[in-house]
């Protein structure tokens, strides 16, 4: 394998070989291969993509960079959620407990929050005592005994990715679909899972905004899923406003328990279920989607899907009581309104905008090594479609000192666009695609 | 000046201001933008290129990155010429003398072989005490002294671009006109001219094989020059067949000073006529292109184009006396024939394969610190068109020791298509392009 004659096919448009992709990679990872060689050959796939067979080789390599986790010996089927991410996308917090709660394990490895969108280990950092740094053995164990466990990535699954993906980031080659894909499902298929629900986003608040893309990411991802025979579904999901009403971390997790409650907002509670009702088919519990979503349900109605997240909490060291205690949550010193300009209907919001106002206040990370404060974040009033009139509270800012609050305020207030006329509703699952 | 921005917007296809690819190639050469960067950006612009503004201003950063050179002391106009290089090519040899005889000085900065295409310097310095490094000072004093003088790159010029080269070679970025015309025009224009010859070759031995690439790397160094106030002329010449007779180093100073006596193959005289003409007229010794050529085929007749290469010579520290008495240059121990495997005529030569054979015997380089060996290389004894009959020698090898004698003699056979039909010939200048 010479690296030159690799990039300098995948820059003509040729297609490289399964032995050539897997010596490339193994040699980047051992360092053999620099970073330079690896930013142009990112930049040329960035330009020429990668094919069918060219992705599952791709993958393929970076799944085998590290471990790859076996769970065959916890019985059932394993099933795991992955979103792309979005504004207040708190879907996993209710989703892992629900779907244990029913019966189908969940072995959930996740993100941190960059930029304008948050992530699941930051949230459930936002609980006193929760640790997401587990070894994989307690993790294997906690999979088998809770039915769920969420962690973040350790550095054995596929640290290919990892080193890849922090060049990527630094040579602007995020935005490629095949990089993409093939960095989420090698990571994905090194837990140890039997099937995978995605939930694509796509509008203001998504990382691919365009809906055509983002269906382009999800049959990308649900193709290498087929070809390594997993049953994959993606959902497409619109993220053309936040989801739910709150933005930051403790305040997530508030909403979430609320879904578990039986409360809280009405698109969080359709795609906890639209979701779960996915994972529960792929997890065998039941081969009809209706009837999955009436055991979700059952296990909202019946409280068996918040006490499983109060187990899943006490497991992972976290104290179960702040669920329903909130006093024993992270709150913030100071609460400030944002007030609508002017009278109308919510038009539409610029998602990525609120995403930026909360992490202006500290709920997320500008860069890597930002500490995000739990406490922080943004709740919303208003939702698109709402009639609004001026001078009413549009959010509320939970702020703690040394925020600079005026930046944060004027980009919410931006974020908001106010008209004359109420907008039409859009469905927030746009399409389903399914590996079967 | 964020890298990534730039990378963004390059990917894009967005353009990139003066201030940024300024503060951009500053920082590289700095070494404070890392090579991963680097190797990015290259990739994108070989997707994207670079367009006339910035492009320009890619060259001005180059050409400022290190010394530009002042020759405005030295009276007169100076003028250089600059080849994109080929096998056999050595016409800057007779043509730097010539020039100067007929009173335009040569300021010339060369580069050395590589793969299968030579290098000025290394025929240079086939003769004996021949020095082609001599620091500024001499350089300069030599110009207005002798009227020309040929010294190699310095550490000083342009490094940026030496360094930026180094990087293309191993990121497969070097076929990109934009990057090939601004490492070449920064360099160029370092060297204090006021105009400059290029020629650009075309066909199997050139880098640039296609005419309409040829064409469009001239029509972009010739839009460069005018940029920065220069008059610059290239013509696209023919390189599908080697120049003249003889590739390798020492022979070729043997044909370069045949050239000077008035003999020698046409076709190097015909291009060391055509350049040198557009040199006089650039350097302003006549405004006639036909009274040009006619000064320099008086230059040859008198003898003192010869002279003048003789005055080179010793000015640089080399033995004058070699360019006349061949014995004292480097000599092979053995010569071998290369014989046609059938009789026709000659219909084409895969130049690339005549250079590769000649580089296998130690006339070039493979790697860029192989070292050379001045007296070996290939005589060619059939050019497209002539007649051949089976057994009769193609060309006679020039071989020392330890060389891959059958290999060399195998591409040089193979480089050689026979055929009953005498092709049509070509003429050597294909078009001429003024910036003026």
């Amino acid at each position: 394998m010479i690296p030159t004659d690799l990039l300098r096919r995948k820059r003509d448009g040729e297609q490289l070989s399964d032995s050539d992709i897997s010596a490339f990679l193994a040699a980047y990872t051992r360092g053999e291969v620099p970073d330079y060689q690896m930013a142009a050959m990112a930049m040329a796939i960035y330009f020429r993509g990668l094919d069918a067979q060219e992705l599952g080789a791709w993958t393929r390599a970076m799944l085998h960079s590290g471990d790859v986790l076996d769970l065959t010996d916890i019985p059932g089927l394993k099933v795991d959620k992955h979103s792309t991410g979005g504004v207040g996308d708190k879907i996993s917090l209710p989703l892992a407990p629900l779907v244990a709660a029913c019966g189908v394990a969940v072995p959930m490895i996740s993100g941190r929050g960059l930029g304008h969108t948050g992530g699941t280990l930051d949230k459930l950092e936002s609980i006193p005592g929760f640790s997401v740094n587990l070894d994989v053995e307690t993790y294997r164990r906690l999979v088998r005994d809770v039915g769920a466990c969420l962690i973040g990535q350790t550095a054995r699954l596929a640290p290919a990715d990892k080193k890849l993906y922090a060049l990527r980031d630094v040579t602007c080659t995020v935005e490629s679909i095949p990089l993409i894909s093939s960095s989420i499902m090698s990571k994905k298929l090194a837990e140890g899972i039997d099937g995978l629900v995605l939930d694509v986003k796509f509008g203001s608040g998504a990382f691919m905004r365009d809906f055509d893309r983002a269906a382009l990411l999800a049959e990308t991802m649900v193709g290498i899923g087929r070809s390594f025979g997993k049953q994959v579904v993606a959902l497409l999901t619109d993220m053309d406003q936040p989801l739910g009403r709150a933005v930051g971390n403790a305040l997530e997790v508030i909403e979430s328990v609320e879904i578990l409650q039986g409360k809280g907002p009405k698109d969080i509670r359709e795609l906890t279920l639209a979701l779960g009702a996915e994972m529960l088919v792929l997890g065998g519990a039941t081969t009809d989607l209706a009837d999955a979503r009436r055991r979700l349900e059952g296990a909202i109605a019946d409280g068996s899907g918040l006490r499983k997240f109060e187990q899943i909490c006490e497991a992972q060291g976290g104290d179960p009581r702040a669920l329903t205690d909130w006093s024993r949550l992270p709150t913030a010193r100071l609460t400030v309104e944002v007030l609508a300009p002017m009278s109308g209907h919510v038009t539409s919001i610029q998602t990525d905008e609120v995403g930026r106002a909360a992490m202006l206040l500290g709920a997320g990370r500008q860069r890597v090594d930002d500490v995000v404060d739990p406490a922080v974040g943004v709740l919303l009033h208003k939702r698109v479609g709402d009639a609004v009139r001026e001078g009413e509270p549009l959010a509320t800012l939970h702020v703690n000192a040394e925020a600079p609050l005026e930046q944060s305020k004027r980009r919410l207030v931006d974020a908001f666009r106010i008209g004359p006329e109420r907008p039409e509703a859009r469905p927030l699952v746009a399409r389903r695609i399914s590996s079967h």
